[in-house]
């Protein structure tokens, strides 16, 4: 993460830390419009240079936990259980990538977009990662479930993800009184894994087999 | 729609399609990014005045059919029969939204959105009307099913506007062999109104109820 740090020979926080702090304190001050790339990188003490070799617009900075989570979330779907049901799975990798997120840490991005201003660029660049989410876990699903038809996997798994991001939504709305994120996506997702997991055991009892 | 046309005595097509079509023509010769509202208010015949009587920015012109079909949606949703299910009326008025849109009416700057360029400013502007979706579900969910919590409708709703937004896009690249859009939608979401009619269903059996 930092290439820095064992050269300087004491603890710090990495370049991409550094400059997420410098950027949501700028965004607090000035606004998200006001602020340049290079005041980001002048307040956490790094060259412009070095901003580019972790982000390639200043809108990135908003979505660093989501956008090192889709590949954590990747990873877990690939690790699963292969004996386990493709839906129940879904919802244990969902889990774990959220356990790496403490309570403490809420997207402060979304969560103080009315101070910041951040509110239109999360708008104009959440589908990306929407739709990035969605096909992660339709790639899953597809791998899984060849009882599902292309245009299904991708139907259930944007579901999924709705389900999820509304509740990530509410866990970031909830305030200091919320729990873990895990339970926050089990309650967003879990009805619609059972619809889409009751809606495949039905055909396959049926004999109705795709493809 | 078109004020104009009772006092030029002969049948015409309005101001907005007018536009839309020499945005779509425009889009398609030179690219989305090259194109400017002057350009396609003069190839549409019209001063660019009346470009911003029916458009914001450029970008609305990509969103003509779903940003009629969002009001369309939430007044299908008021009219639905106040004696059916609510998850079985969502799939009613998301049925006849969609079945005002013929299939050969396809969502040009979607179908082409490689051709067109389009596909940045769709991606920048979508998360928006996705959201104005969402809104709309859960609106109509927390009126009439008063024993979900306010995020269980939200969550509800962000999972059946997902899987409606697959079907519609399943639907688009289906190509000149495609059915009817709302056969789209409904196999897009049958599966989550059924995982929430059913979560629902063991709720209020068991006798827990919200509030």
């Amino acid at each position: 993460m930092d290439p820095e740090s064992p050269r300087v020979g004491r603890p710090r926080r990495s370049s991409p830390v550094m400059l997420e702090e410098a950027a949501a304190e700028l965004f607090l001050e000035q606004g998200y419009d006001r602020t340049t790339i290079d005041q980001i990188s002048a307040r956490a003490g790094v060259a412009r240079t070095t901003f580019f070799n972790y982000f390639t617009t200043k809108g990135d900075v908003l979505w660093v936990e989501l956008d090192a989570a889709i590949p954590r979330l990747r990873e877990a779907l690939e690790a699963v259980d292969p004996g386990s049901r493709a839906f129940d799975a879904l919802e244990v990798a969902l889990r774990s990538t959220a356990a790496e997120v403490p309570a403490a840490r809420v997207p402060w991005a979304v969560a103080h977009r009315a101070l910041m201003g951040t509110g239109p660029e999360l708008a104009s660049s959440g589908l990306t990662r929407f739709l990035a989410i969605v096909d992660v876990i339709t790639r899953f699903l597809a791998r899984r479930e060849p009882a599902l038809e292309p245009d299904e996997a991708r139907a259930a798994a944007a579901a999924i993800a709705g389900g999820a991001m509304a509740g990530a939504g509410a866990w970031i709305e909830a305030g200091t009184a919320r729990g873990p994120l895990a339970d926050a996506l089990s309650a967003g997702v879990r009805p619609v894994l059972d619809g889409w997991s009751t809606a495949l055991r039905r055909r396959t009892a049926g004999g109705e087999r795709a493809r």
